[in-house]
């Protein structure tokens, strides 16, 4: 056996998210079916993390076991089995010990918005469209307070499990714009769920000045519960794993 | 009456280009839909130049008349009866005498190509995927041949039509690289049918060595007869109309 570790893009409009569902239509559905068709067997693809519906990647991460075979292009030969919205843009072997998820040392979302009153055609289900003034310096002011090592519970989506830790780490957060597009970056240790969502939520409060700047600081403390406003799953891209 | 003066972009990809179908379809066609919609009677709208299926627009312009009305948002009120895929982007008085297609004094035409060896799901539609070496410099030394006036038959599709004046002038002709993204902008008085196409594939012949840099005179002086070489629709872009 030989594990391969795979770097991926895609578009995730046309997909039900990356993880497998009953009856197909998921990323990792799409790419298992592609290794079983170059297989001729089962081959199961373990993604570093979940993305939702709608959720895009520039760079998420998997491995995947395959019996060792001859030398193969293995991004094109899998690219030639996969809808055009996912590319395998990179492909090696790995240690034995890689997991794609349990290895990741980090990732790196992005969220964009599209800032002006009328979104672009080229932009639809790509960014979020924001109408209106947005304060960046006010954005940028309250992104800092994520940084840092905190209790972000306030920051996640019930997913019914039992307890879990809730501690993370921001190793930065920027915002920053250029013309009608304002681009949020968050790279962390790991993010809960829909956490880059809601954070993008409470900042973009704090920008349409319909929050104030120390509203995050009430949410990390627990102090005003949770932050019910998740920016939708258009503008997220998960960037890049760090491992 | 009052005539309107529109820039309108679209992702040319879901339409039957611009010009209106037997059956609808075209860009023409959802505008002239959304106009009745709004104004209870047939409206006409005049677009500054066809763009062909596929074949996308950051500033197509257009013209229509419409009886005297109060107030109207038009951007809003015609945005709200189109395809997302279009969006009248400004929308303001003009005289009575203007006319999006005869009173254009130039336009400018963009031509995106991806320039590595997989194509990203997020230029889908939207850029011509070309991996392999191309080499910009020759593109560029080859593109200054176009500047000036000349007899451009050698770059345009036959139409059927009778004998048409061929001469055109091209102000000016640019080729940019931004890491996998090279882009060809090209402005001129006119283009004959699938001319900005066609200059972009024999440009693209030389880039990828596959032509001499001097074949763009060969067909400019009629030595070579047509370059039969067209770039396909999804790289282009009406970028501007200038009146």
């Amino acid at each position: 056996m030989m594990r391969l570790r795979l770097v991926i893009a895609y578009d995730g409009r046309p997909f039900r998210g990356w993880q497998s569902q009953a009856g197909g239509g998921a990323v990792q559905d799409h790419l298992e079916r592609a290794f079983a068709e170059l297989c001729g067997k089962r081959v199961v693809v373990h993604g570093a993390g979940r993305t939702d519906a709608g959720v895009h990647a520039l760079g998420q991460c998997a491995h995947a076991d395959v019996e060792r075979e001859g030398e193969i292009d293995w991004p094109g030969a899998l690219n030639a089995n996969l809808p055009r919205e996912i590319r395998v843009l990179r492909c090696r072997r790995a240690r034995g010990d890689f997991h794609a998820r349990y290895s990741a040392r980090g990732k790196v979302y992005m969220y964009r918005i599209w800032n002006a009153a009328v979104l672009s055609p080229f932009e639809l289900g790509r960014a979020w469209h924001l109408p209106g003034v947005l304060d960046v310096e006010a954005m940028r002011e309250a992104a800092r307070v994520f940084e840092g090592s905190h209790d972000f519970k306030g920051f996640a989506a019930n997913r019914g499990k039992p307890e879990e830790n809730t501690v993370r780490t921001i190793r930065d957060v920027t915002v920053g714009r250029k013309g009608r597009v304002v681009t949020l970056r968050f790279e962390g240790d790991g993010f809960l769920y829909k956490m880059v969502r809601m954070m993008t939520g409470s900042l973009v409060k704090i920008g349409q000045g319909r929050a104030p700047v120390d509203s995050v600081a009430s949410y990390l403390e627990g102090a005003a519960g949770k932050c019910a406003f998740a920016a939708p799953a258009e503008g997220l891209y998960l960037a890049r794993v760090i491992y």
